[in-house]
């Protein structure tokens, strides 16, 4: 517990990020965040790799990408990463839009909500494929 | 995450009620407290459609109405609310007295139980009913 | 019981589709089936609003039209219909492309799994969405 | 897999009892059968121990008592028992008087849709209470 | 479906073993079958790669090796193998001998509930390891 | 919530113990703490009626004695008792060694994993046990 687990945040508003980065941080997670598209597409590329779950808003500004986009991008590399999806207006397109084995959260969500969320899911993937090397 | 996330929370003492306040708001929940079965029944009906989950104490105090009858009414008409069953005597009636999909914590329980319990329920309703307009 | 429950089954192999027209109406169900992409488009408009769940088959022959598609396509108009993947060679594609709560069965598998897997999950919606009507 | 595993199934209509009977002895079942409330309670009282389930429909013909009273009053005995609910017009009610961990088959519902049903309860009964004995 | 799911089966009643075999075989299954721990350890030594489960009884006859080590050993090569245990008297032993996400049928089971066990965990895994190449 | 939920917490290096004793208690827990294996037997004899979850590190330092051997041993006792591991290099151990209903945290995780764990684990006994009396 003396490292922080590294998740990949994308959310186009500035306070609200303040805010998921906060709650996140409490729970011992570590947060790189992108706050539009391009950028979210680019920590994909860098640093997929070590991060440990994707939490993303869905309709992140102006331009095509969406969250649905993102997340479809990080599981074409890494089928097991946790999902976690955040909305407002956009949440009735999850059920043809998102990904297998992911969250949800209704905007307004409570930080619990989101801790649960991307803990549970985490601790759901460890638990299932114990042996990676195999 | 501007806006907390009203609960319903039904305790009739009024020391674990603060505690319960204390623990949801940190989470970042939004408490709408009764106290006794006629207020919990004058809050379903003037603030039902409004909150995500109900927390309720199973024994609340005298009369004849308990937390098995408030949820019951609750889930008549928002049959996709999220339940929570607070109970130290009364645990052996859920089984039989209990609604579909709840939750029932032991007294005593850990802060945390209760909010895993109330955001995993509320995380599962929003994931598995993403379109309310069809 | 004294109605099958109508299940949409696209499937291009015309042996493999009678395979599981037998089983399927062993269980209890009636089979509309569909052998290529534009026929499932098809039976979507037809007859969506009256199945239980879609199975279909991933790589339904030539054409742009796979069962990811058709998956997606039910999911807009239904959100809450059970779906049942079936491939042999695409299965690495589900965790990108496969909608959520849904099950893909990797070729060859047992009517058994078949059977389950369907149930299970139109099982699951009846219990969670148990009034339609709110 | 040489005793039969009993069951207790309540069915007012005789023809749809014979489905449910032959379906369910095809799977390995035994039935005890019961056509109304009174011969419902009666078998509650006298063959409840040895059952490892209770499948009964909510509707059960002229007089007072529901299959939602029929669960209710099993579980007050067992409140480890699995049980399912068939309903045509009652399914709305499941999420207030259903009882926790329950199934509820909206009829016209398919053989194989019970068969998953009962036996996933009892299956999963099994695994999490393993040594009766403590 | 034209080829049948090979399973490795581990029951030393003859009897019991033909109607497992019978059961499984109706259902799409293709029975691997060791009557004793000497011939189960040399199944899993020959076939273990090719089967997608594993059914053992846990009391097989007389010597050391039960269906607990039989399990383990499987697990040791192929860590998401499904495991169903079958037994009468050693279900207390689940909670501490048994390997995680297995299910224990307690004897007398009906078909349906072994039918449903083992399709149920092989649909979990391949759902949620979906891409092995990885 | 005015009493802490005591936990057994097994850990043999003292500054992760204080971490998740701080987080544990954060979350509403009470620790009783061994840091090597005999201590952590020593608990199992004097304190396990008492403790409502088992969170054990896999490697306690030398000695024969692992994780794996506390959690089977408290399992005989408490079949029912939620279990937590924590490990770094011993994760691949987990399908073949850990217990059944258990959840493995791989090193490093985050405090709210921890929680969200151990809170899942003791709300699901909570809920399916609801009568321990009969």
């Amino acid at each position: 517990m003396t490292q922080a687990v590294p998740l990949l945040v994308v959310e186009d508003e500035a306070l609200v990020l303040i805010d998921l980065q906060d709650a996140l941080e409490e729970g011992g997670y570590l947060v790189l965040a992108a706050t539009d598209g391009p950028g979210a597409l680019q920590l994909l590329d860098d640093r997929l790799a070590e991060v440990r779950a994707l939490i993303t808003d869905v309709d992140i500004g102006p331009g095509a990408i969406t969250g649905w986009d993102i997340a479809q991008q990080a599981r074409e590399v890494r089928p097991d990463l946790p999902v976690v999806y955040m909305t407002g207006a956009s949440a009735d397109q999850w059920a043809s839009r998102g990904v297998p084995n992911s969250i949800l959260l209704a905007k307004p969500f409570a930080t619990a909500q989101l801790l649960t969320a991307v803990s549970q899911l985490i601790n759901a993937t460890t638990k299932i494929i114990p042996d990676q090397k195999e």
